[in-house]
């Protein structure tokens, strides 16, 4: 049965003179579970996706296997080891981000469609475009050559986006098992259209949860309020206790730790296009910049750390007014972090913080979420100048060398549980809108990250 | 036909001595009426519960009117008017708050139910058990003694609970046919059980609801997270300027025309029972008392103003973490307000604030919603006197006298247009459950309503 979008699909491709049809169509069932992990409903669709990309490695001649953890199983697949060639890991996930706001997106999330030269479906670029560039690679080069250049691992987990809380334990069971020589990842950004980019360092994370609680139920603002404290109230003081005016995070000792920027890199920085603070306005809508004083938008993003709320709530939120104080109001909070600063360290000062502001009148509850250490390797390595050759074979330009924003805590993991450092090759383009609504891959990415890790593997070999 | 619910109340009222069975049965016909202003799908048991009154106050040997407005009827009726005789109106209102959540309920909201010495129905304080304690107090004096002691205006409207839209214009239409020496309303509260209370001030209120908007979309907060001002963390910032670290409102000029309170009114609320401080912990079941500096429970809900919070949003606010860096953040304001607090003059005060401190990188929208004046009379006035005389002699124990903490913007209306102060003598108890699941109304404050009016007639015409 051909089903419309693959019609149109076709024709898109026909268009272009890319004869990518099949890809596109593992790709367009891949993104049509909606794998998202956070959201117990989805238990199901989370399993079933890792089932598909199973029966897809199988069907390539890869040996794989289906490792049930606590919540999501982790699926892994490998070639016919050589102990001759070097052993290259590529790391990936098949979850997604929830889908919230619903109401924004111009298409169902998980119904894939093609559109001006894009994939439109969430998890078109976070993850499962990017990781299944790799697994097309893998095949192509073994339908053409019959064998790969180096021994290949896939490592692709289901449980990215809320944390990998099992993915740990996992390491450290199949240590053995999963001994590479480098790890290949593409879940982070490109900095602009056409520029390759080599990422050497990501932040961290700690995150956590807030809620104050005032009286036993909602009441009338009216009859009671003056008299007690109103939680809503009292989470927007705690939340602005975080900065100070300039803003700079308030927190006794938050900085003590920070890794300062090396002259080089701000240079280099300062050249690497996409990432000026007119690009940060251009890119997000934002009607100013506004960070940490002394430093420039790529500085903020890839070397400081930060202090966010992902979430605030209390009381009635609907249409008109309502003039209740609420029982509760709370805050999820995520802190993003950089060498050399620990998630544990972090999470502890946080909570002291939160004690010491914590308003009077309330009770305060907090949850602490998860947390990852941040990364950064050298990407003057050989390993690193094999990807940075592979980037520029595959995009036709010298790639640029970054740090991301975001965090992939798993990268520190990797490197402290098998001794490797990754190579961050990401294909996320900025109006990519990964965790957002109409989150979309361009196709030029797929194919280039194709490219890439046919080009990756050889560069590797040599 | 006599219901069972009718034989159940005839034992209860037997067993009680209380010869009042055709007091409760008219009762339990006007709270039957699912009279909900708000929900057009109820507009015609509003009409029918208009009719029910006109029908009753007919009976009486009133002269009534039903008079149409843009949405829900209001009902008239007059005793013969003696041009010699004062002249009372009486204020209520016949419609009632929705039912939600409607699964709280321990019986349906519009079949009344006896029990443990309360009536048990959306509506039964608030406001049908108080003005039809009023309408049977008439009706005894007319029976009773064939004339009334003072000529009588009942003005009863269908719209309180949405804000009495039509009223006002009402008001200045009828002005010269509602001309008045004084206006009682029973729509307030009594401090505790058997303590008869007399107010003579309301606080007024202002509300606004801002908006602050920053990048275009939701962004993911590792991504972009340190380089933009994030709109959930910015609403925080603003809401936290609106006070200071002690709890006085911060807002220039916010206390400017706040009457002082003065000595007698600080020392009788010092006595008034429930209203201290450990009350309103008991009664909120808050952690803590918390509020301005220097006043107690009492005078920070009757006297002080406040600026609080009804509702905060924005990002995430579902199980487990999102990693979102909002697009935009919201905050719904009402600001109670005390004489000689203007609205219109408050309003623009916290719009100024509003403004001065909407933190960097974002823009804000401020949308000013409803207001309504705060009132205040004197307790001690010639009529004052006859109500604290009259309440006296219906509860067997001399009124405290108290302001309330809630907003009813018509008792202000009705004297500005009419001229005339309004006694608020009210029923209602602290857990009669207003506005909320399982409304009740103690039989002994239907009782005491009916005997207060006849009392006040008495004292009004001396």
């Amino acid at each position: 049965m051909t089903r419309p979008y693959f019609k149109l699909a076709r024709l898109w491709v026909q268009s272009h003179n890319i004869l990518m049809t099949e890809q596109l169509e593992d790709l367009f069932e891949f993104l049509r579970f909606p794998s998202v992990s956070t959201d117990s409903s989805h238990a199901e669709d989370v399993r079933a996706c890792a089932g598909w990309l199973i029966e897809k490695l199988t069907q390539m001649g890869l040996e794989t296997e289906l490792h049930e953890t606590a919540k999501h199983p982790i699926v892994t697949a490998r070639s016919k080891h050589d102990p001759a060639k070097k052993t290259c890991l590529i790391y990936g996930h098949y979850d997604v981000q929830p889908v919230d706001p619903i109401e924004l997106w111009d298409t169902p999330p998980f119904e894939p469609v093609l559109r001006d030269g894009r994939i439109w479906a969430r998890g078109a670029t976070d993850n499962k475009g990017q990781i299944l560039a790799h697994i097309l690679g893998v095949e192509a080069a073994l339908k053409e050559d019959g064998e790969l250049p180096v021994n290949i691992i896939f490592l692709i987990e289901g449980e990215e986006e809320i944390g990998s809380p099992n993915l740990v334990p996992f390491l450290q069971k199949y240590k053995e098992e999963l001994a590479c020589d480098v790890i290949a990842v593409s879940d982070t950004g490109m900095v602009a259209k056409g520029v390759p980019t080599m990422g050497y360092g990501l932040r961290g994370i700690a995150c956590c949860e807030v809620t104050l609680k005032g009286p036993s139920g909602d009441m009338h603002s009216g009859v009671y309020g003056g008299a007690i404290a109103n939680p809503a109230t009292a989470i927007a003081r705690l939340v602005a206790s975080l900065h100070d005016f300039d803003g700079n995070i308030a927190i006794d000792g938050f900085y003590d730790d920070v890794r300062p920027l090396e002259t080089w890199e701000r240079e280099a920085w300062a050249k690497v296009p996409g990432s000026s603070d007119q690009d940060t306005l251009d890119i997000t809508g934002s009607p100013a910049t506004f960070g940490e004083p002394g430093y420039s938008s790529a500085e903020r993003l890839w070397a400081r750390p930060t202090a966010e709320v992902n979430g605030i709530g209390g009381g009635y939120q609907g249409e008109g007014s309502k003039t209740v104080l609420p029982a509760e109001a709370m805050a999820k909070f995520s802190f993003r972090l950089v060498p050399d600063q620990e998630p544990k360290d972090i999470a502890k000062k946080v909570q002291a913080h939160l004690q010491k502001h914590c308003p009077p009148g309330v009770t305060m509850e907090i949850e602490v979420g998860h947390d990852g250490k941040p990364y950064i390797c050298d990407p003057h390595s050989e390993n690193g100048k094999a990807g940075q050759v592979a980037l520029e074979k595959a995009f036709g330009k010298a790639p640029v060398l970054i740090r991301e924003g975001g965090s992939i805590p798993i990268i520190q993991d990797l490197k402290e549980i098998l001794g490797v450092e990754s190579l961050m090759m990401g294909l996320a383009l900025p109006d990519c809108q990964i965790h957002a609504p109409n989150e979309n891959y361009y196709v030029e990415n797929f194919e280039g990250g194709i490219r890439l890790n046919r080009a990756l593997l050889k560069e590797l070999a040599k």
